[in-house]
């Protein structure tokens, strides 16, 4: 019964599927349907392809067939509502929340959209296109535009009295914004302390005056990485005259930080960001996501041919300087990698600001000249085990520049580009390893022409 | 006024400081922590050595003291109490909720958890001494306690009545598990829904049977994303014997998220996973972080010596193919660390299961091949412009090859680390691109002998 061993082994929907398609026999994919909540049907359907997941969605009945809807991404969302008949479309896009169908909306093809916005009330509409209305990763497209407001002159009862009367249409009432006349937002109060206080106390008595609260053009990852800060659940969100306009609930802001996570590794990882599931992408799709990294980061690496060739006669005078090309660069890169990794995070979570610059390179500078003084040693060891003395040496040598170097290029180039206003996670980890591995040649082989007096 | 602003420029609590110790004016620090919200001066904090951050701390007055306190990270929490006077120390860890006192107790020193220990009244000693016994990254560790429980045959009202009665103590009332009268959890309602409907409804008629809930004993991980899934704000924790013992609140649930993730992130970048302030970090503390698998990484590339070495007559014969070795392990490594994020990403949201192996190899193998021959195109003409048509065909060739097994074994060794049950992330990409260096060269060379027939 319990719940997460059901996310272990719900592997008999398609299987069950096969059913319903080869012997017109619905019931063992009913059952299955039956037993499962949304959201692992929900996983089950993003799994399948787009005719498989259409004849399984249309076995939902209607209550359940919304809540599967509202677990999907908005990738899914579209592929089952172009298979649906007008009625059922309707239905599922007037019982979407808002601030979900605005973010499906956001993704879809202008048909889908166009249909999907025809089939809305013209409340329903008008919200939805006042979302819509907001740039592109900020907070109104995020936020929920239904909250109950009161104002701060009224007792707990009459307050309590609005939360009933509006409170059914709101996505929460548990964060209850106090307004002015104006709709200014004044404050906040919890529901907590309405239900905890006797019904006589004042609503102005309870306000917290001064919340944190944001505007709806912010970042949506900044309003998010605020809440994440002061725990609030839901966070006010109002217009450029301070009036409120929605709320921005903990559950979105999970998921823009998520989204701002994953877009984070992906891109040091050098990949496109990527939102769909991954079982569910087609291998050109992935590619696709994948090539355009792979082939800049190659004709990057021609600066290594390039710098090779430079010292060709160097490599022919002591040819076993060749074995320990690939060793060399690759702990350049790995150091390189660390320290990035470690920056694009403290930059993300706000550890790391930009007048910090100067402190994070003096403090990688010292920690890659540490760990290359200890990398130098295993260094000596490899070195003296296949080759001579002196290249050992060079080995040893290299590794302590090229560790430092590396980190503090590493640790510096993601707080580089948030100076110049580009995103830090795109000067990845493979970014930093392609430009540590050409300088990192040159490192060797200088030194190599110094200790070998080459 | 807004708050994101604040967080953007507070660079001045250390400077007004500096007056509280050469000249013994507090006004200017006074000034600062007055007009700043808790979490901000906890971040703050953060970034101060022990000292300046003691005497900080002490400026504060006791009500923000608490506030702050709760703020900051277990480590800084420590760093904190050691330099506090009895009663103030008293006070701090008494005002701490239950679980937060557990986990800074955790990884505190063992005379400070004693010191703890015994300043707490005997029902909070209890408490927390039951949070402790929980395995480490237990839900037991993060859950709440302290819980508002209401048995379902009663009515609203009287519901609302418990609620009143004892909900000061609880970290929330939003979710009230419904128990019967062993305590055992029967469903949940909501506050929203008591406050909503009529008082003489009955609590069992808007009862949520058979809850999303999970076991004291449970991974806090999967019982996380089990809430990000369903979207519950709280998640009830029983016992062994489906008791009622706590919930896990979504700040917890989304703290133990970014953890898990943040270590995903540390270890696919080839670092020990790290949970403290990257500018309060000494350098030899970070050095040590990052030393362990740097190491490991410099030892595995012996390997890629030993191929060199191996094919040290063909790089005699052929001495241009030394210019391509950076460019072509890059690529390979670079494919090879695309596929494993990509699916280290999948394995831990779920999307990809134990099951699908074979799946992810031959999906992973197809991508491989369509990208290695995008890089090829391009790996020709590099290669016709440094060198002969001839090493131009091996590296052409090569790229192909080394990105359909790099893809295929950077794609591969998350899910087969799941099956042997190593946590995935550690199959980082720094393996895999060490992996991929070695086995590449031999792909390289034994290319370049068939094709110039060496």
């Amino acid at each position: 019964m319990s719940q997460i061993e059901l996310i272990e082994a719900p592997t008999t929907l398609s299987e069950s599927l096969q059913n319903v398609v080869e012997s017109h026999r619905v019931d063992a994919a009913l059952h299955w349907l039956d037993n499962h909540p949304p959201h692992v049907i929900a996983d089950e359907l993003a799994r399948m392809d787009a005719v498989e997941a259409g004849v399984a969605f249309r076995l939902l009945d209607k209550d359940l067939a919304l809540a599967v809807f509202e677990e999907l991404e908005p990738v899914d969302q579209q592929q089952i509502l172009q298979g649906l008949r007008d009625q059922t479309f309707r239905e599922l896009v007037e019982g979407m929340a808002p601030d979900d169908r605005a973010r499906m909306l956001r993704e879809a093809p202008a048909k889908v959209a166009k249909k999907v916005l025809a089939g809305l009330s013209p409340r329903d509409r008008r919200m939805t296109a006042a979302l819509l209305g907001y740039p592109e990763g900020s907070v109104g497209r995020y936020m929920s535009p239904e909250v109950v407001a009161i104002p701060g002159t009224l007792s707990v009862a009459d307050a309590l009295r609005i939360v009933r009367v509006k409170g059914e249409n709101a996505e929460t009432v548990y964060t209850l914004p106090v307004v002015d006349s104006g709709r200014r937002l004044q404050g906040i109060v919890e529901l907590r302390e309405l239900v905890l206080t006797g019904p006589d106390t004042m609503v102005a008595d309870l306000v917290v005056t001064e919340p944190a609260f944001v505007r709806a053009t912010d970042s949506a990852e900044k309003a998010a990485r605020l809440m994440r800060e002061t725990n609030d659940i839901n966070l006010p969100v109002v217009d450029s005259e301070d009036r409120l306009v929605g709320l921005l609930t903990i559950d979105d802001a999970v998921e823009v930080i998520e989204a701002a996570d994953s877009e984070d590794v992906a891109k040091q990882a050098g990949s496109a960001p990527w939102e769909g599931h991954y079982m569910a992408a087609g291998v050109f799709q992935l590619a696709r996501y994948r090539a355009l990294w792979l082939m800049l980061l190659l004709v990057a690496a021609t600066l290594t041919v390039s710098v090779t060739g430079f010292f060709e006669t160097t490599l022919e005078q002591a040819a076993q300087l060749a074995l320990f090309i690939p060793l060399l660069i690759g702990a350049g890169g790995n150091a390189g990698a660390q320290a990035a990794t470690a920056c694009v995070r403290a930059v993300a979570v706000g550890e790391v600001r930009g007048g910090d610059l100067f402190k994070v390179i003096w403090r990688e500078c010292r920690v890659g000249l540490v760990l290359g003084g200890m990398l130098s040693v295993v260094g000596l060891v490899i070195g003296g085990l296949f080759v001579g003395p002196k290249v050992a040496v060079v080995v040893g040598i290299t590794l302590v520049l090229i560790c430092a170097w590396a980190a503090t290029i590493g640790g510096t180039m993601p707080l580089l580009a948030k100076r110049l206003r580009i995103d830090p996670a795109v000067v990845s980890a493979p970014m930093v390893t392609t430009l540590v591995d050409a300088t990192g040649l040159i490192i060797y082989f200088t030194t190599a022409k110094l200790v070998l007096g080459i």
